[in-house]
């Protein structure tokens, strides 16, 4: 038998043992005492989970206030209000964390969960580690400047305020912070909240700024980096109050210890403290390159889902492939709902969630320092959100996890642009930018090129003169024609997106693999149906973009419709056709309804079909006259993909009012399912309608319609006048 | 004045407030007693921080085992050791957080940390909520067969062993699972573990499997449907055990309140329990759909970084979208270093960082279950690690945080498989898979061909006639020369890889737009210089995958060296060229080196150049006799890229060897830059080779060579017999 430890395995047991109680034990352990047992109880086999979450808080920080000076200083107080780290305070202490009489400083700050750790006045030494002298010294200077020279300070300032007590509470906040840091790195509490005030990460080296005299984490990391060398070689600064910390980016702009990671709004520089210094490609500089990472939102609005995903993706890894030694969290809690300042939606749910993820790393060695936020509800109850994950609770189940669009986009920036620095980053991104230098071929233009080639080898089709001077340069060879379609008695016009483009990237290299990579260009059923009618063909591709550099600015919507018009004028028009029947594809349909709308067709035009799929829908403008709408109505057929956003019903939405057309909503999802899947019923209702009036026109002898030309068809003629037999009292076609 | 609370902002403070001092509360305070300071002090304000980590163990487990039959039961034990949970608890024992005493059962089972939960025998009722009662009815009929029976049944069994302790072992083992994650949901503890055996998720509703009785985990998350139908409507099943849970995913296939997130090496179904039920397209049936993730390793060898990619890109944002009431944790230990069944290396701090993701769910309420993992010390180590993390320990550091790319390769199929059903998983992933009705036409072919029509535009080229019954049909379009080539008196043979494409899906859609993807054929530089000197070319693409149907299986490097040798053959070598000058760009470069090694072209060949980037370098591979590799390496020009493998010097190679050519490292990383920049060195070391043979012929009076032809040069000639009159007694071409 194999004996380990003195126990045996036991290959048949007594029937006896099956009863309810665990057995004596085997002989063997009584006689033997293996030298592998402890002989001592190990006291604290978890040093972590006894120590207590140190809380760093003062009432003489509420001495720095602005001075009043009108009455909008009472009714619409200056929101860097002192009451915030009191409110902050009073929410800890209702939760049970703290003794209420702490608040007022007269009582123990401390409980079973919590202890203190004493706020002190920071020295010079210690900020002039990151501040220049001066700085110092003119703060000094503000605890004894009379009440007009400190009016004049605080109107001078970037958004900072000053009274005799600011000098006294800059120290006390930044002295805090620091001795908050260091109680985490010696062990003498698991993690820290400081709950200070005046904030400090936008304060610059040389001046006070954003309401922040000296910057508390800035000069906290640096005092910890030279005080506890062995211990704290890298810091993580993690920076999610709303204004992007452009003070502690300065700080440690070149520096490869501190990895300063910030989510704020940028809004496009417009965001405080504005400017492009909170951008995502300020990486850091020298041999801090890639020790700065900007996430910079385009707007406000952002929620739970967003900082979430941006976690997830983003700063964990980086974080974690960075290995930090010490996390600071500059914690404002501006991102709140409620605060005005911040317009955002992150709540304490989420923030707890952030605040568990951080303590996954420097085996738990968090100090979290308060910095902005400035609705003293919301403060209060995200910071007691942060505050109750520090001490060892779970965070508390998110409600939205969802991330919008501009987060996604965001973060994919941020991404790309860090895949130099950091190897998480490179799965999927390429780190090497396009070459300006050619033969380099955007795709459109190569499968536009591809296509007119196909269809001159199956149809004979070749480009359509478009003339310069009128119409954008782009569509040069965007339409293309049947031979002597403007003899043809019908003809298909076909105005069309770019193909479907189909790929999987490797999600290794970012890299498209050419054979994994499909062109759908399901719209060629058209042109054989139309082609083996012996219709003629009209194919128009309308681009998504304008890339000719001449016209940059120019609207391409209004260049399709430029373009529709132009074709119809200078060759639909003119032509020998009677039937016309369009066929609209994605986008482009709104070139099609727009001639539709501004040019008399009905005559001619027999059937309106546009595949919008899930693309906009197109109003006809009656400029014609108010029947135009119905005629569309009973001519038209739109047919759309079963999720197109109009039929969300949250948006309330119901049938479409007819000057959309006939809009139908189909079984299909994409554009390629909906070209192959209707593509009969869109041939039948075309037919039909060319039938009919080809019948119609044998019955009754001829068109109606009486057309004033030019003797020259010369397709420089540009003007065409004509008088529509039906409608007298029309008005002429309205030439744009 | 604004006052709030009773205390008052003080906006000028007398000069004294500066001492260390804090001052006495203001006169406010001491009268007014705000009615909402909390009169009674909160007793247990963070109940979870305050409550126990659960621990289910019991000595009686260990009594179930095999019989022993041989000298090998003993020399090579069962894997499914019952020392397995003695060894667990020892760990934590020693570790300090349970009292020693308690591995025996002798002594209390428990610790100021952690508290028992005792095991006890699951009953019929319970166990038959997933199982079939035969199920339960043979494994009670083990308890009493004889030894005969047990060995029999062991030997017909799916990988599982008895004895007469396997029925009340199994009882046991189930019911102290339901036991603890009764204790989780009802709030005894704030998480448990369960180290028990025998394990559960490979026990199917009908059959013991994989060492498994019943399913301890279904059985478990089953109860607690039935017995906390408020608390608890949704369980999430995680299972890192490095077998895939068949019987768990069987158990909750059709179920959409129970989601199983499966983690496990798959092998291409070659891992056990082997078939395909563990794939990532089993995605759920019926009202279940979506709900069962597997993430299946297609090979050993995952560690830190492929699991924590794994859970932060699939597992918590999945996890995070279905918000589940109760986590349970199938954890099996075989994915550990040193487990030979697995033969992976998640370290005890991965472990312990996954825990400590999956804490913050269901508001903390996780209980961790044991399954596998078969090396006795690598389990004590890792379900330490886990438990310190339950009890609320920071996890420690990561070292390895790589995700390999068979990892994000794997990730990446389950996000997009899982994209039809989670919104988190949409982002970036189309839902639509490719349509299988044409027209769909591959980028590859699309580019190809116009390539094919640029080349005609601009310098007549058209295609080389390739015989379909020799090669592989894909080469059909691939080959195109200028005309008149064979005239020409220098001829210049391109053979390259398809050009690159650079894009940028959407990050939101996943969608590639055609205008912000940009196609580089920089090889059109060299077709220009060749050109302009009146060279005749010849441009060989080599696809890098077959996409014909006929061509499956067929190796494409190996059609690349036929068609080289083709071309060669009924060609080039029957050509009036005197000069031939090679360029091969990229992996293709392999065709022409192989045409270099297999063929007499010395006389005629100035210059080999290789533009390999990061490509494979190929050697020459001498069939005609032994100088030809010092004449390869004094006629060619390998050009690679700065970061090429090769150059990496921890993989000890320093420079190449000569039969790899005259290697040359460039300053640049991509190959559009290689091109572009290195293109003058190219035609510069090509028409240096090409003039000097040129002024030595005229100096010699003609060709050294001499040649047998065939009279009839038509293509149709598949042999060429030659005789090289400068090299006596060499071999006859050696075709293949």
């Amino acid at each position: 038998m194999v004996i380990t430890n003195g126990i045996a395995p036991l290959t048949s047991a007594p029937s006896t043992i099956s009863s309810l109680q665990p057995p004596p034990p085997p002989p063997q352990q009584q006689q033997t005492t293996p030298s592998s047992l402890p002989s001592v109880k190990i006291e604290d086999p978890l040093p972590y989970v006894s120590l207590k979450t140190g809380l760093c808080y003062d009432v003489r920080m509420r001495y720095h206030a602005k001075i009043v000076t009108n009455a909008y200083d009472y009714t619409d107080p200056h929101p860097e209000d002192p009451r915030r780290v009191y409110r902050i305070y009073k929410a800890l202490a209702e939760a049970g964390l703290v003794d209420m009489k702490g608040a007022s400083g007269a009582g123990h700050i401390g409980s079973k969960l919590m202890q203190h750790v004493p706020a002190r006045e920071a020295t010079r030494e210690e900020v002039t580690l990151v501040h220049e002298t001066k700085h110092w010294d003119f703060v000094e200077r503000t605890a004894t400047m009379t009440q007009d020279e400190l009016v004049e300070e605080t109107d001078n300032g970037d958004s900072v305020y000053f009274n005799n007590d600011s000098w006294f509470c800059a120290k006390l906040s930044c002295g805090g912070v620091i001795d908050t840091c260091k109680a985490v790195v010696r062990g003498d509490v698991k993690n820290a909240i400081a709950v200070v005030r005046p904030p400090g990460h936008h304060a610059e080296p040389y001046k006070p700024a954003g309401f922040c005299m000296f910057n508390n984490v800035a000069v906290a990391s640096r005092v910890i980096l030279k005080e506890f060398p062995d211990q704290v070689k890298k810091i993580l600064i993690l920076d999610w109050d709303i204004h992007h910390g452009n003070g502690t980016q300065r700080a440690f702009y070149n520096d490869p210890n501190v990895l300063y990671i910030s989510l704020h709004r940028y809004d496009n520089g417009k965001f405080y403290p504005g400017g492009t210094f909170g951008n995502y490609d300020k990486v850091g500089e020298g041999e801090g390159e890639g020790f700065n990472v900007n996430i910079p939102w385009p707007c406000g609005g952002m929620g739970d889902g967003d900082y979430i995903y941006a976690f997830q993706k983003t700063v964990m890894p980086i974080a974690e492939e960075f290995g930090p030694d010490l996390v600071i969290l500059s914690s404002g809690f501006d991102a709140a709902p409620g605060d005005e300042l911040g317009e955002c939606f992150v709540s304490p749910a989420a923030y707890g969630h952030m605040t568990h993820m951080l303590k996954s790393l420097a085996h738990g060695k968090l100090a979290v320092v308060l910095e902005g936020g400035y609705n003293l509800d919301s403060i209060a109850t995200s910071a007691l959100g942060v505050t109750k994950v520090l001490i060892g609770d779970a965070p508390m189940p998110l409600t939205n996890v969802y991330a919008r669009p501009e987060a996604v986009q965001t973060v994919e920036k941020v991404s790309r642009t860090l895949a130099r620095f950091w190897k998480c980053m490179k799965i999927g991104h390429k780190i090497h930018d396009l070459p300006e230098a050619p033969p380099v071929e955007r795709l459109h233009d190569i499968i536009r090129k591809y296509q007119a080639s196909q269809l001159f080898a199956h149809f004979s089709m070749t480009k359509l003169p478009i003339f310069r001077d009128r119409i954008s340069r782009s569509f040069e060879d965007q339409v293309l024609c049947t031979p002597g379609f403007q003899s043809a008695k019908t003809v298909v016009v076909i105005v069309h997106d770019p193909p479907d483009v189909w790929t999987e990237p490797d999600p290794v290299t970012g890299q498209i693999s050419l054979h994994e990579t499909f062109v759908m260009d399901a719209e060629i059923k058209y042109i054989q149906w139309a082609h083996q009618k012996g219709y003629g063909v009209v194919d128009i591709n309308a681009p998504a973009v304008f890339t000719d550099q001449e016209d940059e600015g120019y609207n391409v919507q209004a260049a399709l419709q430029d373009l529709c018009l132009y074709v119809w004028d200078n060759y639909l028009d003119l032509s020998d056709a009677r039937n016309f029947v369009f066929v609209g594809v994605g986008e482009a349909c709104g070139g099609q309804v727009y001639l539709l709308g501004h040019r008399e067709v009905r005559e001619r035009v027999r059937a309106a079909i546009a595949i919008a799929g899930s693309k906009t829908l197109f109003p006809i403008v009656p400029i014609m006259d108010e029947f135009i709408t119905d005629w569309y109505y009973k001519n038209s057929l739109v047919l759309t993909s079963s999720n197109h956003p109009m039929w969300d019903q949250s948006n309330g939405s119901k049938n479409p009012r007819k000057k959309y057309g006939n809009v139908q909503r189909t079984e299909y999802e994409t554009m390629n399912e909906l070209l192959i899947g209707k593509y009969s019923d869109v041939i039948a209702f075309a037919e039909e309608d060319i039938e009919e009036s080809s019948s119609e026109e044998e019955r009754e002898g001829g068109p109606d319609r009486k057309r004033l030309k030019n003797d020259d068809r010369s397709s420089n003629n540009n003007e065409d006048e004509w008088v529509d037999a039906v409608t007298p009292g029309s008005a002429p076609a309205a030439f744009l």
